[in-house]
């Protein structure tokens, strides 16, 4: 998982140098020929959380409707919507769970576009779909999803930002302002000692770093079995903010940005009730905190969640490390997950 | 809260006897008139699980493509998305919520029919939208929703089913289901006594009862202070399966039909892993749990979250008061949140 997280950087210069010939250019030309008028994704776990990102993209960015799929309503239930108009990109690292496959092929016959994102070309969901983006990760062995995670987000990002026209260049940065994240990661470990004994943790973030709240919940959960739960910056204030207690660790994810600016109101309450908050993302938002971990500025907010996550990796990581855990074979999970 | 919860089925049947006057009716035919192509729903909090149980039945009833909104979309980032041919559902107990009011506004410039299920028909909500369906749940006082949930569940499947038509007459047993379960309050509070200790809780369900799942880990997690959190029965084995251990219990939601039917493989693995499982539900599901509470049958799938979730409020009632907690005025919340 250690040397997964480290490889990012040059996962994403992979990416950016090779995707338009690995299914890229021909996915966005598919699409900008369709003119969808609504988006459909399906994907689960640490992908569902990549769909999650693309649904901000496509929503502020290309002014559609989007929506997540429930999987079992076209499998289980057999449901048979009329997809005429509508795009359904499919997202797993495997390609490989029968549910998303069966969900591709019913959108297919439906009427919809559909595109797989993967980190396997010779998979099911990339043989099911119209067409197929290589994420381009390469073999990722650890249990815990690290590479494929930010390799979807940045996939998603090309494929919905060529979508769109106009690239403004700013993802050519994302490599090296990678590199000298990931070298921080001694800072994480200092971190880490602060959680050696959380049982419980609430993470938060809004707009884009949503997707980063639920993921690096995710990772805490299957790699340190902390009973780790996300809200978005506002929901927590919709009934989760009774769990908020001085021993209950929050982990804010406060971007440069319209979404770090409206978590305003959820930080304000969070230092009304004691919470213990660590920030990652602004600098002034960290220096506000009990911790924190200032995230280099100069990437648009909608960039920042390639960029963000790679701490919370980390300290997931050696949160898991610190406990006893084998973060690369956590008890109870198998690498492909195959859900009917 | 407890006077709350007992007075469910007379919601229920004051609804079915008197919704059609209250903006039912208008609704279904605006609908049917439209001839939507996708629904958007717009909710936060317990809404929001009453917006999960909606989508499904459009997904599977209408069979029309479904989305939950990402509010900050259009509140906090501008988006101003093409929503001809879209209907947009907003969800709410007050109807007071600012950025709720200002996507039903975004979607009707948008081109949306706007339709607002609220339980004040005098609220911000109903009258931006084009259409307005009182729950008419009653005046709710407990901070915890409770009644208000139910009878957004009923309105919706009331509006849907009317879109759909050849209505089967089931919903009209729902009272008196709903009264003989609330009378089971003496057997909730001996359950109680299960988790009078327990710091973390994982609830599942898949299908109709994922809402289920996911509105009881509210419940115990606003009265109760309980770190529970909900899976879907698929999800669940993409990573959250780490955290099962025999001293983290699991409430599973196992209706009779497909949605529980498709709980069979992460039952399996619980089973596997010495989890104790707490079965709402099926009775044979019932009986391989290490506690549970068997539900009538007779009803179809799609209406068992409206009965299956009394029981689960009665938990997490009693939980909170065993605990020395005040269900109704939990710490940290308000009756009325008011997210931007």
């Amino acid at each position: 998982m250690a040397a997964e997280i480290a490889e990012q950087p040059e996962v994403w210069r992979r990416f950016l140098a090779d995707g338009p010939e690995a299914g890229l250019a021909e996915a966005v030309a598919a699409i900008r020929a369709q003119q969808p008028r609504m988006v459909l994704l399906v994907a689960r776990g640490t992908s569902d959380h990549a769909a999650l990102y693309a649904k901000y993209l496509i929503e502020i960015e290309l002014g559609l409707p989007a929506g997540l799929v429930s999987p079992s309503t076209m499998t289980a239930y057999g449901a048979r919507p009329d997809l005429r108009d509508v795009l359904m990109i499919g997202v797993s690292q495997s390609g490989g769970s029968p549910d998303l496959v069966r969900c591709l092929e019913v959108g297919r016959a439906g009427g919809a576009l559909t595109v797989a994102v993967t980190n396997n070309a010779a998979s099911a969901l990339a043989t099911a779909a119209h067409h197929h983006v290589d994420v381009l990760a390469g073999a990722e062995r650890a249990v815990a999803a690290t590479k494929s995670y930010t390799a979807q987000l940045l996939a998603l990002h090309e494929l919905l930002m060529g979508v769109r026209g106009n690239p403004d260049g700013s993802v050519a940065s994302l490599p090296d302002l990678g590199s000298v994240l990931v070298e921080r990661d001694a800072e994480i470990a200092a971190l880490a000692v602060r959680y050696r004994f959380a049982q419980r943790m609430l993470t938060t973030g809004r707009g884009y770093s949503y997707a980063t709240a639920r993921e690096a919940a995710l990772k805490l959960m299957e790699t340190a079995y902390v009973s780790a739960q996300a809200f978005s910056g506002a929901d927590l204030l919709h009934g989760p903010l009774a769990l908020v207690e001085p021993q209950v660790p929050v982990l804010a994810v406060v971007a440069a940005g319209v979404g770090g600016d409206a978590m305003g109101a959820a930080l304000a309450r969070l230092r009304e009730l004691d919470a213990d908050v660590c920030v990652f993302g602004r600098p002034d938002a960290v220096a506000a905190g009990a911790a924190g971990i200032a995230l280099p500025p100069g990437v648009p907010e909608r960039l920042s969640p390639i960029l963000e996550i790679l701490p919370l990796q980390q300290l997931a990581r050696h949160v898991a490390v610190d406990r006893g855990g084998d973060p690369d074979a956590p008890r109870g999970l198998r690498k492909i997950t195959e859900t009917l």
